[in-house]
């Protein structure tokens, strides 16, 4: 058959025999490739890792004989950069997938079992932080748009009072939505981005939310406008995030883009919006970002204060309020720490250029 | 430091320059590694899809000589032997990971991105197996642990009234669960299962069910027991499930023991209950499979009752009703299908064995 012999009645004995003798060679060479691929993969791992630890000891051992004022600081700045590009070649290289991973999280585990999802080749590693990046372009899109739609829909066709039906195939789909963002991030992280825990968090908190959210009766007359008051601010936070993933989904790009050009990051860094920007757009990202979070605030202080006040006392109220204000302190934080590690990672920039301008 | 030198200050450079060649050895040796690879398993995965199709080809052409009476049906049985056990080598033993594989879902591709979840090691494959196998059984407890305490304190706490909460809790409880066997199935099945599509779907028809009823208002008094007449019927079809799945699996995996033994079955194979039984057990399996299946209907039809009576009025009592009713019917189907299969196989063993005998 391989060799494209004609099947005859005569032959066929033949013929069955040889595949079965063909099938027992490859089940044989099939496991020995396997075993081969062990072995090798195995001490390259050990390599890389050694390497790695190697790499770290001579970085802090650099910096404490500078600190001691034991070493030229010149000299210095030149072995950190040499140091700072074998690191690059190691964990941006194909050596990459050789390094250890972090350890499989339980949200991964729960979901998928004991599944491994860390791909073997940095091409495949780079297509799956492209596709992740033009879901987020995608999804940014449909953010913006479904509560924007429920939202002029109200006041043109449902006169002020929202069917429950939209609003709960939204809240459904924003579920999904966190869900998928939340494994495919879980995943990145895997295969080895430098993705703050944070930003993963904030979307278990959104899963959650989103969760509670369904079971959260929509109210209708009488009085719909005051108790549906929760429900439409939420929406316009939702409208006002939507531009603001578009806005730093576009930066995020660019930036990672020119920083994979300059050699500085690792290609696969995500950074959920929030250490953005190509410098100057950094300016317009920042103010936008912080309005958002005030208003991630704002909309759970209100919604708060809606459940003490007693228009609607449900638990779901409370909790969502709550939710809402933990989850704009974390962005804050996460957002004030990341540029404050911007501007120190500038700062030693700017220092060492200047040392070699002198 | 890979030979173990210690750092001084006098030989920091040295050392520094050695790590930075070190590291571009070992970026070369992994790349070298990786295309070495890639070409060797192109060339297995080639020879693999071509036995494949030749042991394909060699019994589709026995069938039809024996159809035809051209072949003696002894020597026909023979071969046919021979050719299955082929199959089995090819589809069991480690060539296994290099036959192509079931094309990504849909479903892993909207929660997931293009990650690949196929386990190149027959081993961790198993492994996988086993891990849903006993997820499965932890989940079996839960699936009778949850509803029946609902059920018990409904009549000795609640006073035959349950409260929203609970009830909303479990429901999260199971749209969470069904999710995550949707994904385990449907990674197995890129591992090569043969899992039939049917009980995948049911998982996804189960987690919109889950879905909508979270969405549905648990009603309280007046008339409690009347209103609540659905989830109570609903409760205690979970309960009936989670014995059944608990016998199903404690029944399947001695079935898969059995026929792993016996060389039959492709071990990753995973058939959701209703293929099961080692011989006598499948006559305790089944009127339980067909009872259960009776009731899911049963519960459908009342649920829609009560929408067109006018307890109720949601579209959710209407939409899970019907969902309900389809589930049933798809589920009694794919049993009577399986069994079918099962009885030919056994006829056909017969039928050889007999032969053999004379």
């Amino acid at each position: 058959m391989g060799d494209g012999n004609t099947i005859t009645i005569d032959n066929l004995e033949d013929q069955v025999g040889k595949v079965v003798e063909q099938t027992k060679e490859l089940q044989e060479e099939a496991l020995a490739l396997i075993n081969k691929n062990a072995t090798d993969e195995q001490s390259l791992r050990q390599r890389a890792q050694s390497l790695d630890s190697s790499i770290c000891r001579l970085r802090s051992l650099i910096d404490s004989l500078l600190s001691d004022k034991l070493l030229d600081p010149k000299l210095a700045d030149k072995l950190e950069e040499e140091l700072q590009k074998a690191r690059c070649i190691l964990s941006d290289g194909d050596a990459a997938s050789f390094l250890p991973g972090k350890p499989h999280g339980r949200f991964l585990k729960m979901f998928l079992g004991p599944i491994n999802v860390r791909a073997s080749r940095r091409d495949i590693q780079l297509k799956v932080k492209e596709e992740y990046n033009s879901y987020r372009d995608r999804t940014a899109l449909l953010f913006l748009l479904f509560p924007s739609t429920l939202l002029i829909l109200r006041s043109w066709i449902w006169d002020g009072c929202l069917p429950a039906f939209p609003v709960q195939l939204y809240q459904a789909w924003l579920l999904f939505l966190y869900t998928g963002l939340a494994l495919r991030e879980n995943i990145l992280r895997m295969n080895g981005s430098d993705i703050r825990p944070w930003w993963i968090y904030h979307h278990y908190c959104a899963m959650v939310m989103a969760l509670v959210s369904l079971t959260w009766e929509i109210k209708g007359q009488p009085n719909c406008s005051q108790k549906q008051r929760g429900v439409q601010l939420f929406l316009q936070w939702a409208m006002m995030q939507g531009i603001a993933m578009l806005l730093q989904n576009r930066y995020q790009r660019q930036r990672l883009y020119t920083r994979i050009a300059l050699g500085k990051a690792k290609r696969m860094d995500v950074v959920w919006g929030e250490t953005a920007g190509v410098h100057g757009q950094l300016w317009v990202l920042c103010p936008i970002l912080f309005i958002l979070q005030g208003f991630e605030a704002y909309v759970g202080l209100l919604l708060l204060r809606t459940a003490f006040v007693g228009f609607v006392s449900e638990w779901q109220v409370i909790f969502c309020g709550i939710l809402l204000v933990l989850m704009a302190v974390g962005n804050f934080l996460n957002t004030v720490q990341t540029l404050m590690a911007k501007s120190r990672f500038k700062a030693k920039m700017k220092r060492s250029k200047s040392k070699q301008e002198l």
